[in-house]
């Protein structure tokens, strides 16, 4: 029976310590939606294959995690059909359930479901731990949680003006730079259309998405893979290339699409965006990047990623606007506009730049040494005094040796422990010690709580 | 591709205003847990099969849901053990993992892994759902919150003292009148013994626990079913319908087992609960009662148990103490107690009662009314003003039909409604309107802080 436990590769133990500051980073991004006025929903982390399958692409419906039907899971399969061994086929024979990939799907389940429920425009935040059956590596984690925050079911840009706000504020409060990055899927479409290319549109954004990473020449050598022709890649090279504040870029991209319908309403989103958010001053920069793809397929409208100024780490945010979200589950007319924070890169970051606030690790603020049992008894009033003060208190459980116990109070970074041996007790006294000076001072039971509170100031 | 969404069976989406709920029902044991000096830690939902089966008796290990193996799931195992269609055999061929059945197991778990980290006694709270493939009944889940909180490495009674406390302290803040039954292991131990029936002691804490339900002569049919002898089971009388004081009955049980030496050390360990807990005066009654025995086979001191006075549901939090947690893992030696609130049953509970308090429902504050752009630029100053000052603000995102917009707010509870209109504009002024009492006031925009502020008191 005994046996060596592990944990699942590419899954996560959380400490006390890490806890505290990842819940300092999902409080954070929550009551900034809330200001908002986005509420809460959760969802299921099992959901139904159907709802899963086909929504990710051929790669994503590999790294769905399944699960296994209960009782005989055979019962459907013939012995045939056993030893065909069509692991794709057995597999959508024995499993009816998976884990959620993402938020975005079981949302637009969510939203179908409840349709005659909500009240649209329906601003919904979800904060829960998505699963995916990758390789795990450095950063990548076959469990990690999403903080999603979408509003459906309005066509309003004023929506994606106030997503472009959230994401300030959010990284303002974490004290993180950012620089929040802009693009417009119908600029792009519009770029394709321009290049007589339409029908490239996704090997046009996939390319381009790469430029930070593999430059300009590889960016054009992957465009002519992809069957876009010579005289297109050319058609191309300002527009990738693009350089200057927002409105400038705006101007030439406008010009360059002037025979684009499509093209030009995306160029008037992103202005109209970029307008109102301007006397409103964010503390960070919002640059238009017509580089910014996300190799999504899925959106329609802007597209927004944010990167860390001070730190190197890839995009730590990201959204974007999809029409007709729920139209996958039989309710087309739906559109959508979201932002999901990456809270584990986010962690990184706030790791890296050294930014949780102190009081982030909250513990314990006083701990009470175990004596013995008359001395327990003569504290616990005292610990129960504190604790309705909403002071955090702790007795010690086993009258083991003080230094044992001192060295719990400092492992869990306890500031204040109370002593009462028998000296004290028979002087109604408590000694207080502070951890962190060294200094004790003796007082009488009575007036505990109040030179307590005066100590921890 | 388009089908209507199903959930799955036994699973729950949870509105805006069930998780309001929810999240006051954790926050409140969230509080009282780190009052006491509990430190939060979360496992991933996804543990080995390994550390999951064998730990749940017979019944657990197939009420487990197992995740089935990412790529070719069938590489271990031939045509032959195919088609036997063994299939607990081939179940654990496919899959490597499962989902978590409680957290008690897999903080075991963590307990292993991490001993060196940790600083004993370890007191832990963990929050997360768990899984289990029952059939789904009316308030029988799937998916479903666990609220636990343990010690590990402390044989002292004081946790158990402390955990009663707790128990306590939440239920007085939820205002649910509770009634806390202990039992002590030991104590049914020492019954058995003392009726020369050692071996059957699961067999007798099983019916003993039925007395409620069936009554004492069902009971006593399930002893002799049990093989318990007639004589034996007339000894058990007296202890199963024992009445009285707390005192009266460890008098009676006291002398019962005066000649079983683990029978004796129960009744002594309920006496001191019960003794240090006397002069902290809790708000709930708390009750000896023995055929308290929950069932399970791990407990081996106190056990606990707590009921709602005022709705009939069961048990809505339950523990007790477990030697040798870790055991199971390879790390004999630790004892650890606990408790679990039973979040689904107390949110039940809550809403019978009608016990919630207002504010649990934070939507937003204020919602402004879009006549158009116009209008839209001149608010949002204000909707950013209100959030800047803490406000959960609103601009309604389309200039759609104002009946819309205010059946929005309605429906939102939204408690106050801005509207700026040509009037408004021209004098630098913007109108606040109640939506309780219906009152709308015109208030100049630099004074509309000031003025809401006060208005919302």
């Amino acid at each position: 029976m005994t046996n060596k436990p592990t944990i699942v590769k590419g899954t996560r133990d959380f400490s006390p310590m890490e806890m505290s500051k990842r819940n300092y980073i999902f409080k954070t991004i929550e009551d900034v939606y809330s200001l908002y006025g986005y509420q809460q929903i959760e969802t299921p982390a099992i959901e139904t294959l159907q709802t899963l399958m086909g929504k990710y692409g051929e790669e994503g419906d590999k790294l769905l995690f399944k699960v296994l039907n209960s009782g005989d899971f055979l019962r459907k399969v013939d012995d045939k059909e056993l030893v065909e061994r069509n692991t794709l086929k057995l597999a959508s024979q024995l499993c009816e359930k998976g884990l959620r990939y993402d938020l975005t799907v079981p949302f637009a389940r969510y939203v179908v479901m409840h349709h005659d429920e909500l009240q649209f425009p329906f601003k919904r935040y979800q904060i829960q731990p998505v699963w995916r059956a990758d390789r795990p590596q450095k950063g990548r984690y076959r469990e990690f949680y999403q903080c999603d925050a979408d509003v459906v079911g309005s066509d309003s840009l004023l929506n994606e003006v106030e997503l472009m706000q959230i994401v300030d504020e959010v990284f303002q409060r974490f004290g993180v730079r950012v620089i929040i990055k802009i693009n417009n899927r119908k600029i792009l479409s519009g770029i394709a259309e321009m290049i007589g290319a339409a029908d490239k549109i996704v090997d046009i954004t996939v390319a381009i998405d790469k430029l930070d990473k593999i430059g300009l020449e590889n960016v054009n050598q992957e465009l002519a893979n992809a069957g876009i022709s010579p005289d297109a890649i050319e058609k191309l090279q300002p527009i990738i290339s693009l350089q200057g504040t927002n409105d400038e870029k705006l101007n030439v991209i406008k010009n360059v699409l002037k025979d684009s319908q499509v093209g030009l309403k995306g160029v008037e989103e992103v202005a109209y965006i970029l307008d109102v958010l301007k006397p409103m001053q964010l503390n960070n920069e919002i640059e238009l990047d017509l580089t910014l793809a996300r190799g999504l397929n899925y959106y329609t409208g802007a597209i927004f990623e944010v990167k860390a100024k001070d730190v190197s780490i890839g995009s730590i945010t990201g959204g974007g606007r999809y029409d007709n979200l729920t139209g996958i589950f039989g309710k087309p007319g739906l559109s959508g506009v979201g932002i999901s924070f990456g809270a584990d890169r986010i962690y990184d970051v706030l790791n890296a730049l050294d930014l949780y606030p102190k009081e982030t690790t909250n513990s314990t603020q006083i701990l009470f040494i175990n004596f013995g049992e008359k001395e327990t008894a003569y504290c616990l009033p005292l610990v129960n005094e504190a604790r309705s003060h909403g002071v955090s208190a702790e007795m010690y459980p086993d009258a083991v040796k003080m230094k044992k116990q001192m060295s719990y109070a400092n492992a869990k970074q306890i500031a204040f422990v109370a002593m009462a041996g028998e000296n004290e007790m028979q002087e109604n006294k408590i000694t207080i010690k502070n951890m962190e000076t060294g200094e004790q001072i003796l007082v009488p039971i009575s007036d505990f709580m109040d030179v307590f509170s005066e100590q921890r100031k």
